[in-house]
């Protein structure tokens, strides 16, 4: 990190995904000295905490935070109560609607908390993998809702009303899982240590069924490369 | 609560102060059926979370959920850290800079919150008690921020997506404290039950030198009134 000392801060939101591994990795090729922020918020797949803690570790951060937040307490998504996670046998039959996997709010409080750490550590910039191609069909994944955010994160802050500006990198928005995967290659990214699944078993092998699982597949797939990690079917 | 059973459903941000105690109060008679949501962040003043209690139970809500979270991990402002509450002898010492109660990020967090659960309970409508003239300068009280926020939730949610239109209400953003206790008194709230310092004694008696005390206790003068609570000043 010595090359990285004198770099500014950046606030990175980091699952232990492919996507986000992704983002970090280009926050430090940005210039950046990332501060990485992963939140345990009751998520049935709890396995991508250890992930993230691998990831960060790997690539090099300042520093890595996580943060125990509740969202089952406000119930009813796939990814944090007692619906199952819809399995599927290929990309093609993903549909267009919400899925039950999307679970409210969830990217505005981590942004949220995101912003009150950029605040305290003086930082102007702010990365998050969503991706508005692959992205499932969650509201919260659009450009025009970070662009929303961005206006908001200007107008919350002390250094916002002072006049520097906040800026919310999602550098991954417009790629395909397969370019995501490209960039992260030839930025270093081991993605032996990422995991995606929504559903993954005990041991920590993803299903291969979920929406996340096939779209992650098929983006090695693209490449003509094996997903480095294990799945269980 | 009866009365109430068929009305629309609004979440609303309950601190245990008199401008939320208020809030509360006019979510009720403009109609809605309230869900008040309360956060133990790390306050040094956890005392109003029991008056969140006593003023719900008063005012009557369909449910009130406290959620814990801590903003304590990021730091830095005399509500949740170790810098001294600023003490002063009268309103017209109070500044024009944002202080160092400011809590960074605090009202987003929140809002992101109530956001969430306000889509889980299939609600349109949160309203939160804040105020531009008496806000002791903090950036996230300002009509510019909410409006911000409304925007952003109308693009997070899949209501807004499906057309639903997401309303913020801050009923009390442009009123003089004075005004919000006279609206207060009129909607029957027990301000003997609520609290505002930042800064309370042990037993919960107020410091009555913090800005918040200051303007408190102001507003009640300028009604002629003495406050009900108790101060240790």
């Amino acid at each position: 990190m010595n090359q990285l000392a004198s770099a500014p801060r950046a606030v990175v939101l980091l699952s232990g995904g492919l996507d986000s591994a992704t983002t970090l990795a280009v926050a430090r090729s940005e210039g950046f000295r990332p501060y990485a922020l992963t939140f345990r918020y009751g998520q049935r797949h709890a396995w991508e905490v250890q992930a993230s803690r691998r990831v960060a570790e790997s690539l090099g951060v300042a520093e890595h935070r996580v943060v125990q937040i509740d969202l089952r307490q406000f119930g009813c998504s796939a990814l944090t109560g007692d619906l199952a996670v819809p399995k599927r046998s290929s990309v093609a039959e993903i549909g267009g609607e919400i899925p039950v996997t999307y679970v409210p709010g969830r990217n505005t409080i981590f942004l949220a908390y995101a912003l009150c750490w950029a605040e305290v550590l003086g930082c102007q910039d702010i990365y998050l993998g969503v991706n508005a191609l692959d992205y499932s069909g969650y509201p919260d994944c659009r450009p025009e809702y970070l662009a929303a955010f961005q206006r908001l994160a200007q107008l919350a802050t002390r250094s916002g009303v002072e006049g520097q500006r906040l800026t919310i990198h999602a550098p991954l928005i417009d790629r395909t899982k397969a370019q995501i995967i490209q960039l992260g290659l030839q930025l270093g990214v081991d993605y032996g240590l990422t995991t995606s699944c929504y559903d993954p078993a005990a041991d920590g092998a993803a299903c291969g069924q979920c929406d996340a699982c096939l779209l992650r597949r098929r983006g090695f797939a693209e490449n003509q490369l094996t997903d480095p990690i294990r799945y269980a079917t």
